[in-house]
């Protein structure tokens, strides 16, 4: 059976993120019974990672063995029209057997994006996190560069998660400022549970003067949840490119 | 009583535009009800504009006469929390009793958004127009710079309109592209019903060959509006900047 690599872009706002959940809709569902409308059957898909509820992607990617014989032209108009209009395919091609969303992931990039100006964003109430007082983004960016390297980051990992090994390459992380938006973006090999959440919640946290500039090293040696900063919330964390 | 200049932001796509109707829910009225909250008393509002069902502003002008005491500074953050998500205010000042958010104008902005992308925004669906076909931007300035000047603008007016006076002053017109984005932006003393949606179809339908190039003057000599394009959907419509 052929194995499509399928790309998406979606504003996660009214979703429980994208693995399939009792009693909560979700992106991969969503998927799902698009692709039943188009080829009258329900398949299985693999995601690159599971996002938490309200998460957005500008990339995300997905594959799925279907014995569709629709050219990849077709099917990814066809996918367009059948998704709702916050869920949007970019790009559809075959790949080798073997390949799977998840697994043969090299790197991921995400994207925090704080809405640094003194009113609330009417047009992204749901897709920025608002911090009315103005950020020092060459600050927070010397901040955020000490994420780089391998490292435990068990101290950047929420309570409750079953992985055991946290050790994660973290290959680039910066801060940057693009009119009213401040952005964090780290790329890494793999992230743990709310990983990045925490991260974002850890430089607002030296921002606002309740963890010293400068501790970030000491937080990762630690180890220790507890002297990270807060779980920055859902609605400003962006899936932004995957690489395999 | 004082007179107040209150400045909003809002993403149009929930309201039935600014002006109060029955049986639908405007811009206006969710203003009312946010001061009613705080001053406990209904006033009334002056828009510096109608808007359509649908339309968006980065920035649009109200005034308004309240026997408010409390400071500008207060009133714009109580206001912030009265208010929907997708409606904020960006300044609220005093100004001189005979102003008027109409009448006082000199001049308005305003952008039509094309997102000209081969797939659909899922983060904009109703806060763009999508063209999926490669758009020549610089030919399109070249077509919209035909609207600058003092012209009778009937062709650029939608039919049930009661004005009767229909010469306006285009004091810049043009395209230009920003990203994915496409956007016309226009500057006048005053637009006529449907003038800026009228005018954005028009392009589009020169894009798309239905109307020559180079035709535009004629379309306005013309005063006819069955020679203009086709009227552009409301939500790629932005009311930009009103200069006073």
């Amino acid at each position: 059976m052929p194995n499509l690599l399928i790309t998406l872009k979606f504003d996660g706002s009214a979703y429980h993120g994208f693995q399939v959940q009792k009693n909560a809709i979700t992106i991969c569902e969503q998927f799902q019974n698009a692709v039943e409308k188009i080829l009258g059957m329900r398949y299985n898909v693999k995601g690159c990672s599971r996002t938490d509820s309200g998460v957005h992607a500008e990339m995300f990617c997905l594959s799925v063995k279907t014995d569709s014989q629709i050219p990849e032209a077709n099917l990814l108009r066809a996918l367009n029209t059948a998704l709702p209009h916050d869920i949007a395919v970019t790009d559809v091609r075959r790949v080798p057997d073997e390949f799977h969303a998840r697994y043969s992931c090299v790197s991921k990039t995400y994207r925090y994006i704080i809405y640094n100006a003194p009113h609330k964003d009417p047009f992204r109430p749901t897709r920025v996190l608002h911090y009315p007082l103005t950020l020092d983004a060459d600050m927070l960016d010397k901040q955020a560069r000490n994420f780089i390297g391998e490292h435990d980051f068990s101290a950047f990992c929420a309570a409750g998660s079953s992985v055991t090994d946290n050790v994660r390459s973290v290959k680039d992380a910066k801060v940057f400022r693009c009119g009213d938006d401040v952005i964090f973006e780290v790329s890494a090999n793999g992230f743990l549970y709310n990983m990045v959440r925490i991260m974002a919640g850890t430089l607002l946290d030296i921002a606002a003067g309740r963890i010293p500039p400068g501790e970030i090293p000491a937080i990762i040696e630690s180890r220790d949840r507890k002297n990270a900063g807060k779980t920055a919330p859902a609605r400003g964390l962006y899936l932004y490119f995957v690489e395999y």
